[in-house]
């Protein structure tokens, strides 16, 4: 592979999943609910692709915020459960940090679920502390729209750096000339359902145009 | 043909396209302009494939309102405009009323901008007088979103028909199985431009189905 | 079960699922596609907990319009496909009407992208030759909003009862005292996901319940 | 507890709490009303929970800007209220910047009506005085959602912090493991009502895994 | 009081206020969840001050859907609960129905989450069997906009007669002068937060002409 | 002038302009307050060229509903201010219904304050007394969008007119070719904005035709 | 008056309204035409309160672009006119950039219509030539609200100093206590109706209080 | 022409035109697909008309993602197209970094499909590398709008400068005043369709400066 331009490393990364949980997604307000889980399962499914570690954690899941999403772990059986004794910002729980040090990499891609508090939290406290770190803003979810703007304008003046779910599969991926590439197609086509359209109608066609038309139009011309 | 079925009869049909002015056209919020000019120029389009008659008019186009866009009598050459002397309501200009008279028809097809006036209007009268009316909402043009809400409900309990313009097109067609299928078809995907982009993914998934790829993915599974 | 109630009667329904093609998905603006795709999935399962016939019909699937989505004869079997030959309105289709008429049945559910042609024209015909038409607007899928807003108007007016695909799924299962409830449980979970959170907080919040807290909050009061 | 980590320290904090009046609550166009008020209110509690200084003041209150809202005084018995003498910007306001001194503390967290004004200026002001300040976005309320759009930009350029209601009231509570833990729960149920319903759900759900079902579904698998 | 002029006669009217359950407020998207609440409370405290029957019902409640929020039967305490045995239609519940008729009267303020099942479903069913039926959709809830837009005609196709929280309060209320007078102006200040600031506005505007202005503005002209 | 085709009389017409006040106005919702104020005044403007009878009358103007806002008489001296003993809907009061009497016309145009409540009341009331209502929606004002869009279907329902304070004005009007074309103009591109920059551009054009170009572009081709 | 706390210093201000033209205007769709030209008007009124040196521009005004509105130089008769010969960016004209210099100022206050084009490259070519800029993207319209986000970004990333129309002109007035404060409360009503709605209010209440009620509410409580 | 002030230069500019390909364009849901495609065309036709040189490429435009839209290189002849072989970052394919080495030229203007991934990933990378980069954000088309909003906000931070079509068309304009004056305007209405509207009135309004009025208001004053 060619040196990064400037994009993120993928041998350098870990990725912390934090917060997913079924009672915080029913506050969730700005964007469909659906569409933050899919894009919290296409994370996972890109880390276990890639081999990326994956830390998650939760909030007081035996409280009101619900149970974790089992897809999280599901798609990353590799994935590292930390839980927490009551901390908000995950990085005031040792060993969550401790998890991340292990590691050995310095680029962290971060989801959480609120995010103005579990995404933006962490990843301010991981700046200060020298990392360097990529907020995949709409795999979080908000409890509110005009939150969610305020925290983008806030973790971009504090040095990390706002991405999306899209972008950062595509920014992981690299490349389509990969033995990973048609599972690669998967995951995006899940992220962004216009996509699955495209490849069924790609396949459609292609199919025609060897096996010619079903349909009897003798008079258009 | 098969029988109606409760559709619209192409062959009782008048088109009356009223006041698509240039001016008037700047004063419209209900929907970007460029659309309106693309569903007005639509309308012509498939008045001039199924020789429906046309009639045009405008509303003092010497003054502010500004000329009728030219693209309407451009793409429906067989139109006949019927100047007016004021009149707000075209129905309420004699010469207008006998245009649509002579051609024996009682289905009228109106687009007019402003929808709650220049279309709404007429077809209120139309009704009265015991014409059958389609409104086609979108190749009007209102001046704000809630008028056109208003003007929805109004013309509704009037006894018209409210339509869409992709609807109206398709209601006209009645089949692909003609010979002007494809003529048809280049309308819709003028009226739809993500029709267009399918039709340009479907002539290349075909021709490389045909000829072969081009990309070299060569380590692509 | 008790009478209707002036409700839908699922004994005398049969579902028709017309035009739900991944290329006309990609044409759809009214709702995301994923949530349209969705509410189609929904009613076929729908249909199959409760053997509603359902017959579905494709508009030349073999051009740019895109196959039919797999999903819908995958999770409804037992559904009937009747191509058609060109028609744009599928009761111009006799063999597609005969497959209606085969039922016995005079309640029709309809559902077909894209609504202001494909859902509309259908029950506008059915309206006429005397039967009672619910249409599943959200569950068919229309090019623009203004569309959409403009369609619900005209199959009111035409004596169509306008429903959403919640609404239909409810008033087919009627009570949740029934066999299949936890199977409809899931479809409406599938429906409007928020419910599936809830499902997920209840059962957990039950273990916890049961099992006691995992988090340990000892200052907490 | 352990060091901030990069987030607020709240054994530092100041909060403002500036111009929320009625009358100037009648011109917010940016969010709803009662939403601004909650916010405000849940502040005022946060600072009385955690006994942060909180110094208030109100812009010609005998005039049509209106009284300050009761709730303020009322939830933060201990606050300050520092009257003006026409000063827009509250920090041209000599008394006001000497409240502030008397603290001690550095670091601000600032709300006023309107954002771009009432909350900006003190904000900018504060900046240059060598305070950190934290500016709570959406429990001020502005004029227009575009003025706030600019002033997020403008505060952010400036060095000011933007933040939420929800972000800043769990940036100071820091942890679940505390004594005032179900009182933070209660503020944090009154920002995002949402969270209120999870939290009468999870009581029932507890309960009835007690108690056992009320509803008889004998038929129901 | 004067005759009704074809307004709603208080004195004939039956409220039913069905399904308004924690679980189910999780999953409403049509309007915010607090309002929503709001108004639900607004008719509770509505039907208290005229003593117009309450009947109350919940779907499920030991189940996802959750428990009836508490302040219905806490502000309307002589509402009369009546358990359903897994009828979606409330009007499929024979008690339910009993209930009403018990009443001897024959019109009904209905207000149900979800709107286009707990409110629809009963409103069709009322009319059928005779009732004049009031939806007060805003303070039902749905789970999505479509929906409630299409429910909307629907009701208004079968005879129903939508309306909103504050017009049935000033429907039921008619006129200011009678004792309620100062009450009702309490509810609609809850329903129309704006008015409580009004409110506000108002009496510091007679303080103030009674006892003098606080701020020296002696420059000021 | 040609018989009215359906439209408006306005020789038969009544205006009834209700409860337009300062403090009603700062909870409308449904659209920005100074175009609320912009139509309500068009309206006064277009019944004094012509001659139109216009009865006002407030409701509680010495409380927080505030005074009425000064342009209505300002703009229609011939205005007659009916005041009310506390009733809402303005029908419950008699001098009201005696004023619009004695004018011996039967069609009635209604603008309120708000929407649901002070328009559709006594729209319903006169419906059902025999008179014609034209409801001028966006003259009117309403606390919620939804409740905006409920009130538009119950008129309608109910068999009065929905309309907007552009098309009023042009039913009114009838003619551009009449004495008061000008200062019909000039109402209407009040209405619209959009109009009068039209005029501004039109009449320079027109001048620069006459005078030459100001600008040197010597190099333009 | 104090230093400036960081804030903008009125003496050192100019004020440069550029291309407020009647054909621009027709362009814009980041915010309602009226408003546009309600907020240019305050600038113009607020620069000629202050003594603030004006100056205008137009681009190619004899041309589709239009002419100046009438009423910056109607409100601004201090204001100096400078014609460019075809320039976009109007500080590629020398005679503005000396119209400037000759003030002997440094801080720009800027408005220009289209904001991505007329208001912004003025402000990034001063702020490379040494000044201070000050960029009111509300009183300037912009062709989409698109490219206003965009250009919100850009400007602050150039060091220009966004703010809106309301923050200006009270960052302008300072303080309520100065003899033009009445002149000030004008300015600010007509940029926020709602502000105009509070005043009448206010002035109706204290009448109220000095002369007593109106209404007869003898019943009310 | 004068020294850029600060502005973009012309004479050292490359446009990239990165993946503009018809499957792509479906799946874009920020800006309308036919704004998008008359944006980028506009961008090829102002190169063209500027001599500025135009690099196009593709991503796998053999599969789903469907192949480059035609217009690109029909309006810009002289662009070079460079295949890749699957790199997502154009910048990772060095024959596409050595055609713009090639240039000599240190400043792009990029517009890619997707946004937050075609666009914004060789803008990184550009900067990276030494160059100035503008990014013409409408021009791209993105999945999501929320993407958008963040990608703007991650291209500002990493030092790349944000733009939209019409302001950069204006920024390699300079002048109305030169000779190919007439063909920018011409790009320009197409951009702005406003705009094209305003050109036909005021042709319209000085021909009839010119001939005399059509319409006969002989009443009209």
């Amino acid at each position: 592979m060619p040196a990064t331009n400037g994009m993120l490393d993928a041998d350098d990364a870990v990725m912390l999943l934090i917060d997913h949980q079924s009672g915080l997604f029913n506050t969730v307000r700005d964007l469909p609910i659906p569409d933050l889980r899919k894009y919290a399962i296409a994370l996972a499914k890109t880390a276990s692709l890639l081999k990326i570690p994956v830390i998650t954690t939760a909030s007081v899941p035996d409280g009101p915020n619900g149970p974790l999403i089992p897809e999280i772990h599901q798609y990353a059986p590799h994935a590292v459960y930390v839980p927490r004794t009551g901390q908000i910002n995950a990085w005031d729980n040792p060993p969550f940090v401790e998890a991340i040090e292990k590691t050995g990499r310095k680029t962290l891609i971060i989801a959480g679920t609120l995010t103005s508090v579990c995404m933006a939290f962490p990843a301010i406290s991981a700046i200060q502390a020298g990392y360097k770190a990529y907020c995949v803003v709409d795999a979080s979810g908000n409890w509110s729209k005009m939150a969610t703007d305020i925290t983008i304008a806030r973790i971009a003046q504090a040095g990390a750096i706002p991405t999306d779910t899209f972008a950062i599969a595509a920014e992981l991926m690299r490349t389509w000339n990969r033995p990973e590439g048609s599972r690669f197609a998967k995951i995006l086509a899940e992220i962004c359902p216009e996509y699955q359209c495209l490849i069924e109608s790609y396949d459609k066609a292609q199919a025609i145009a060897k096996s010619g038309p079903e349909t009897k139009l003798d008079k258009y011309q």
